[in-house]
Parts: C-alpha cells; sequence; structure tokens
C-alpha cells in the first residue's frame, strides 16, 4: 500500500513531509484535510491521529505524526534518500537532532501566523503576547544567523547540502511570506545570512520548494500591497479562523 | 576524556541527563552550573552552549546541547545501553521521536513552574497566561492519559520497560511536586493512568531516580504544609527569579 500523507499545504509541517517526499522520489498519496474547514477535527481522521493535528502518515499498518518525526521515519524507511537529509554519522545526526528540537521551542514556538503575523494584518489580538512573539521571533533569527549558520557552507551547521532542519526551518519561515513587505523586511532584514540560506534552500529544492509552496504564494499576491493601515482596517481578505485553524 | 555534563538539578531535563547517565553506568563528570546566580550566562559557559541553555555535554570534541538530542546520542553512542531506552526498531523508534517532540509542543510548553506554579505560590504572573498554562498543562496530561498510556504495559507507547520519552516527560511532571498538596492533586488527582506510570517509572529507575530528585524534594519539603494563602503573602523562600532561570 502506498504510503498515505495527510496533510494543508497551508501549514508549514505538512509542506516539509510533502516536499521530502518530493525531493526524493517516496510516491505517496496526498489526503488533503482542510483545516480551515475543520476538516483535522472530525472523528473519521482522528482514527489517522488522535491528536488532531497535520501532517500525519500512513505507511501500511504504521501511523505517525509530528512533522519531524515523520521526517526522520521517511529518511529511514525509504530507499534512495541522499544521506544529507538525515546523516547516518551519529555526530552530524545528533547535531540536527539538537537543531530540530531547538527549533521547536524556540522559532516554532512564536507561532508566526497566531502572534505576530495577525496583528500585523489588523486582527484583533493580544498585543502584549504578540510583542513578546515577535521579540522571540526577532531572537531565534538571531540564533539561527549567529549560531546555526556560523558554518561554512550555504546550509545549518555547515552543510553544503540541505537536511531536513534546513528543510523544516525554512519550510517555517516562509511563513512570514505572507506579510506586508515592509514589516517583512523590518523583521528580516538585519539577518542576511539568514536571507541567503531561505534562497538557497529554496534553490536547491526547486522545484519541488515552489510547488508546494504555491497556495501560500497566492495568498501572498491576495495580500499584495496592501498597506498595513489598510489591513489594519480589515482590509483583507483571510479569516483570523482561517489562520489559526492552520498553526 | 570522560564525559563532561554540565547541568544544574533543580532543572528537569538536566535531572534527565544526569538519570540516564547513572542508569546506564556511562562514566561522566557533573560539571553544575547553579543557574540562580547565573552560571550559565557566563562567557566560560558559553563557548560549551552559545545558547546558554542547560544541560549541554562535552565528549571529547563534541559538543551538544537540548536534552532529547542528548539522551538520544548517549543512548546510542556508548555501550550497554539497553534496547528499550531508544529501541534499534525503526517503528518504535519514530514512535518515541513522536512523543519527544509532542512534549516540547505541549508538556514542555507549559512551563510548570513559570506559568502554573509560580502563581500558585503567589508570585506576581500574569494571571491569563497562568490561567492558560494551567488549561494547556491539563489537556497534556489528559492526552498522556488517554493516548500515550493506552497500551498495556505500565510505560509511555504500552512499553514493558521505560524509554527515554519517559525518562523526559516524568522529569518534567516532578517539577509539579513543588506545589501545594492540594493543588497539585486538583492537577494530577484525575489522571490515574499517569499517577500510576510516574510511579512505575521512579520505581523503575529506583535509586537513581530519587537521588538526583533530592534537591527538588529539599525544596519540596521546605515548601510542605504552607498554606496556598499563606505563599499568596510572600511566606516562601524562593524567588521568582530562581525559579524562572531554572526553567
Amino acid at each position: 500500500m502506498k504510503l498515505e500523507v495527510y496533510a494543508d499545504r497551508m501549514s508549514q509541517p505538512s509542506r516539509a513531509v510533502i516536499i521530502f517526499c518530493k525531493v526524493n522520489g517516496i510516491d505517496y498519496t496526498e489526503l488533503k484535510e482542510d483545516t480551515s474547514k475543520r476538516e483535522h477535527l472530525t472523528p473519521e481522521f482522528a482514527e489517522i491521529n488522535p491528536m488532531k493535528q497535520l501532517p500525519a502518515i500512513v505507511d501500511g499498518k504504521f501511523k505517525l505524526f509530528e512533522s519531524h518525526s515523520i521526517l526522520i521515519y521517511l529518511a529511514c524507511a525509504f530507499p534512495g534518500v541522499a544521506d544529507h537529509w538525515y546523516p547516518a554519522d551519529l555526530f552530524k545526526r545528533s547535531k540536527i537532532h539538537s537543531v530540530l528540537y531547538w527549533h521547536h521551542s524556540n522559532l516554532r514556538r512564536t507561532y508566526v501566523i497566531n502572534t505576530t503575523i495577525l496583528p500585523a494584518l489588523g486582527y484583533p489580538s493580544n498585543q502584549q503576547a504578540a510583542d513578546e512573539a515577535e521579540k522571540f521571533l526577532v531572537s531565534s533569527l538571531s540564533e539561527i544567523e549567529s549560531f546555526w549558520l556560523k558554518g561554512d557552507g550555504p546550509f545549518l551547521l555547515g552543510g553544503n547540502q540541505p537536511s531536513i532542519a534546513d528543510l523544516s526551518l525554512v519550510c517555517e519561515l516562509m511563513q512570514l511570506e505572507v506579510l506586508n513587505e515592509k514589516y517583512r523586511y523590518r523583521l528580516l532584514g538585519p539577518y542576511k545570512k539568514v536571507q541567503r540560506w531561505i534562497k538557497h534552500t529554496r534553490y536547491a529544492i526547486s522545484p519541488h520548494f515552489g510547488d508546494v509552496h504555491k497556495n501560500l504564494m497566492n495568498v501572498k499576491e491576495k495580500l499584495k500591497n496592501k498597506p498595513l493601515m489598510e489591513a489594519n482596517h480589515g482590509g483583507v481578505s483571510v479569516s483570523e479562523q482561517w489562520w489559526r485553524a492552520r498553526m
């Protein structure tokens, strides 16, 4: 039976898993769960993942969720996945685990959309929480710039080719694409290495990276050139619920 | 050169790493970093872990931080670690990864002390954040009870012996020990499987589990029988900064 991937391409960890399958030639069936329609909250989906989160996979009788554990599983279970994605070498592999756990405790915790983007788009939110989340995001970007990207290569940990950590973190940061350009530049502008790394990763995983981000880019296009003040007065067409459901 | 473990036993991930070394006969040197004295923020410690977090290890020339990545590394790098801690079987291992990442996004995120315990002890805190954190903690306990402990065995994922996931999560929940008994019972009371699992894990890893938790238990003893109202009026002897530094 073919690998089944339950995903919503508006969610960053879902995109990471789909891109990983595509770039590594893993044969899979994508089962779309539209979180804005609360499809992930149905009893049917609870059979796949009782935690009701995306992405989730079913490989034969084996069910798994949490995107990082899925990426590691796919890298180990499917033949032909190049070593750089999840190196067999214990030291390299351990460093990748370190990035992935750091990601969950830091960058992932900022919940970019929920707490940083929503207020920028003018939706009701807790301003104090948003300010704290922005500080946290900026601090995470600073740590990526100064520590995880301090090596010689263009990728995290000084790698010359991307690992699952690059894929996961860049997919996370891609959520920033939907921001007003000025606001996004204010966030990312100071981090030249981060900007280069995002470009390198997108390029290294083309055309799949771009393909899987099309939905997100459509949203970006819809929001393009909407001045922040207009957004602050409700001039955008996405609902808070729609965004929140995808986080 | 002997493995070096930089740790503060008041921090739950530090304890998990120390216990893992002890129970598996890994020869190590413990280097105490007293976070209440901000020892982890010194330039010297930044040489060990630029992120200035505990625990961190140095194994020869190899440096690593993030407790879960450390536990996985130790399980793979040191001979004689029993398979149940981090099984070689890909399916079992993947499920453990799933628990560990879930932990980081859920239970770990509640920052038990910062947002639930501090207000209970009467320290100034954001009540709304504390309420939300308590809801989050209760929701996490409910998920452990109904999902992670749904198997036949006494440990997570139905195991008959503990894995690094049991060790990590139980060390996290041990922070609740310092709470006023009544409050702790209100939190843990409804979760019978969780209570049994904590007992089983403590017992399975004795005497090391108890030894490494002695500092925490000393704090529990100091706070014992202090009514919540007394604590609410400053009747406890730990400082907010002292707790926060350990999270």
